[in-house]
């Protein structure tokens, strides 16, 4: 009505990317384009990887929560900004460089991460639940790899998502375009639990609670190995693996948790 | 009663191994020697192969079924014909040669294969449903990896059906030589869809109705990409499949694609 | 009472620390620290070693069944053992390595082993199960990966847990240190099959007696087979493959299957 009225989308514009809450040692990165289902623009994996950079230095945060604002997780990549750079094959190598960078630091920083999806976690966006260590959801949330629809099939999202439910079935979800039901997504292997909307805060709290009353230090040892064994042929896994519980052995903490279980008393850990 | 009565097996010897039909851009493969379950012998896979890489070259084609005739799918490979050259390493070797051309063809053309299954899919047999991108089964369809009841342990089936169905499942199949239901087949990854066998056509039309109607282009592009990946580590299975993203963003079906889903109209694809 | 009176710790100290007792072709080896949960001391690991090699050398076994004393299977490495060597990091590598020299062992032995679970498999003893080639458990058996919670993340455990029941799954067991029950274990792929406590003999006799009755030399190059192709890429692993087939093949027994089979008859194999 007035010069002055603020204009939404501009205000929004302004917005962070990616909004940050701290609370007992867990960070909650939230995708802050809601009202868009949270593209994964370039912008907003720039800001994504920042935080999850961040968060990778700093000891003090034992548990991550990924989580989309508004009424979806996200819905992938920005689709009028790639269409805007057709043509651009820099640009478009420079964005899915920055989304795999992203999606391989979800395995590298040193906390786990837990997607929590209330809504549609489609595309890049499904890529993002099937990186985290951990995923719960919504019944309502659903799930899909669409990218055949408009002429940019999901292989990205492939890499991830196919690593969770097998090849078959992601072959169903790239090929189809077609979205399954949170029920069929944990049936799969892609979430570990699904609960009602109003119990979404309690079954992250179940995985956050235990993993911030653990040794950060154990975890994060722990954490780097799987993904580092996970590839590897099996010989070489159990090195790679054996090798880990050897400095899980020399740490402070394996002494004082044994100590603790022999002694039927809670540990207090030092990593 | 004359000399002139027709000979039913030799009349069956001179029809094709494999016929083909082709409608609204689906090609039917179809293995023809329903009377003996299909056997997988030397001319059979040779006729198979030379079939799907025809296929492969066709542009026409956006999607490929594989079926079986009469009462089931595919019992693998010609027991007698195996049998007859016990001691002649050379043709085994090249029986299973060819044998693994057909499986790795079926991931190497550009378009998707379905395999239909309306009865018995065990050794060889089962490994094709494996290797196929995609298989829908009647009910009443059954699954095994029966070479250890004969002396001849399913090692090339297990290839195909342990990377669908997991280790403990393969094995169990492998060592019990024992069926599975399609119910089973499912539960385990190696199906997409189970339904009652009136309803078999349908739940092909379900996949292939989707496939014809997007990019082939695309969709080739997404399918190769996507077995050149699920054998990499994740770090360069995200650079394989990073490629393919901006392959398809440089493509005139993605524009298209896009615009067409931003203004709400059905995309007119080139590829 | 007096000076005789038998320490029953001492008496258990004295007892083989793996039992085995044969019958018709199947060796069962039994982890024989019942009372403390079977754990996997460098002694356990040692002797349990010892005796899968004896066997593999032995063509009179067929089939071996892996099973736990007392009211669990296994609670995994030996917890006083491993805190009295905290600071001799030489110590653990050589403990971690002689357990995977025993992981390995489970899958280059040349005879089929089936994990037998009545009571709890945890830690390393969850990783003996994901290591047989089968599993079958009693309905009330539970699975976990507890070590986070003692300061020494499962990693090794890992290593097989992940390879049966996938990435996410892994993750829970690994993160929250819980239990979970058979039939979730079975869900996930970790077992073959769950069935009343009173039934578990029969339903490990039901994969034995199949075995047994089945070509030894086959089975062996089977197995032998799986392992090999199972880490490796697609094309490789059906070179692999092939190559087994055409060796079974060119033994006698294949020979004799077909036969038998082609003849309806029941096959008499000589490997």
């Amino acid at each position: 009505m007035t010069a002055t009225t603020t204009d939404p989308a501009a205000a929004a514009a302004d917005e962070p990317y990616v909004t940050r809450t701290d609370s007992g040692g867990v960070a909650t990165l939230t995708l802050n384009r809601g009202a868009r289902f949270n593209p994964l623009s370039r912008a907003m994996l720039e800001a994504l990887d920042a935080a999850l950079a961040t968060i990778g230095d700093e000891p003090s945060v034992r548990a991550v929560v990924l989580e989309g604002s508004g009424r979806g997780f996200s819905a992938g990549h920005d689709l009028g900004e790639m269409r805007s750079h057709v043509g651009d094959d820099d640009w478009q190598q420079e964005l899915f460089d920055a989304c795999s960078v992203v999606m391989l630091r979800l395995t590298q920083i040193p906390q786990p991460v837990i997607a929590k999806v209330d809504g549609i976690a489609t595309a890049a966006g499904c890529q993002l639940v099937s990186m985290c260590d951990l995923a719960v959801a919504s019944e309502g949330s659903r799930f899909g790899l669409p990218g055949v629809n408009i002429g940019v099939f999901c292989s990205t999202p492939a890499v991830g998502v196919a690593r969770n439910v097998g090849r078959k079935r992601a072959m169903e979800l790239l090929l189809t375009g077609e979205m399954v039901d949170a029920a069929t997504a944990l049936d799969w292997g892609l979430l570990n639990a699904v609960v009602p909307a109003d119990q979404l805060d309690a079954a992250v709290a179940r995985f956050t609670d235990v993993i911030t009353s653990r040794s950060a230090a154990v975890i994060a040892n722990g954490k780097r190995t799987f993904w580092a064994q996970i590839d590897q042929p099996l010989a070489s896994a159990y090195e790679t693996a054996g090798r880990a519980m050897v400095a899980d052995l020399a740490g402070e903490d394996a002494a004082e948790g044994i100590d603790a279980f022999l002694q039927k008393r809670r540990p207090v850990w030092r990593g």
